[in-house]
């Protein structure tokens, strides 16, 4: 119970803790970090999705290992998108003004990738790989649906 | 006790897993990913520095959270530094030669790393500031010896 309790507190300390924290003292800090969030989240997500599409051999502990990353970081881009750091402003970022001008469908989006992430997570915990793949798929739609909103081409 | 039993099998999982998914289609690819993961560590490594130096108020649930990102960064760009992608091949990195010419002295400092920071974590978990402070320095010099060492100016 004790463990159970830390565990939500930790997990209640990184939600709460996160977005009060979003302390970038440079525009060019917040980019360069949300995109090392997203790019280090991408990398291990492609690495089940090999599995999940057969294109690697399925290996439970390896897919356990990657979903867990996958969770952890979906939790960090966000609080980086602070105010005029988008493509407007500089040009090594593919942010839209949309993210600012439509902040609540933007949050809204990315909790329905964090939602999924969670979810892909347990699948992996349980070492089944028809359990990943079924959850493999809406998280991929999750980040296809913010980038086709948020994100230039 | 499965709990406990799971936590340490997602353990081992990472340890075990994550260099045999070595899977970096390109250097170029493996180049972004150490960057990013390093720069996630730093960010949070960085909160966690303003707070042990009194920069900003001690906030224990965000100390908690930047410390368990800071862990769980600190395992993740070791895999990625692979044949081929120093600084002699590729423009947009710092790595020297010497992390290749020298492999077990690198491992060996970044082992050092990570284990300090395992260390930084239980100190944040315990929610006092001087823990945190005495675990902060020794975290910091790991970070510095092997930039010291192995990443150019």
């Amino acid at each position: 119970m004790k463990r159970l309790l830390l565990a939500a507190g930790t997990l209640a300390g990184l939600v709460v803790a996160l977005p009060a924290a979003a302390q970038f003292q440079k525009p060019e800090a917040a980019i360069k970090y949300r995109q090392s969030a997203l790019t280090v989240m991408g990398t291990h997500f492609g690495r089940l999705g090999a599995m999940a599409q057969g294109k690697v051999p399925f290996d439970a502990a390896a897919a356990m290992a990657n979903a867990q990353i996958v969770e952890t970081m979906s939790k960090l881009p966000f609080t980086a998108f602070i105010d005029g750091t988008s493509m407007d402003q500089f040009p090594n970022t593919k942010a839209k003004p949309e993210i600012w001008s439509d902040r609540a469908k933007f949050d809204a989006a990315a909790t329905k990738m964090q939602e999924a992430a969670a979810k892909l997570n347990v699948a992996a915990k349980s070492g089944s790989l028809d359990q990943i793949k079924a959850a493999f798929g809406p998280t991929g739609q999750a980040c296809k649906a913010c980038h086709d909103d948020f994100r230039a081409k």
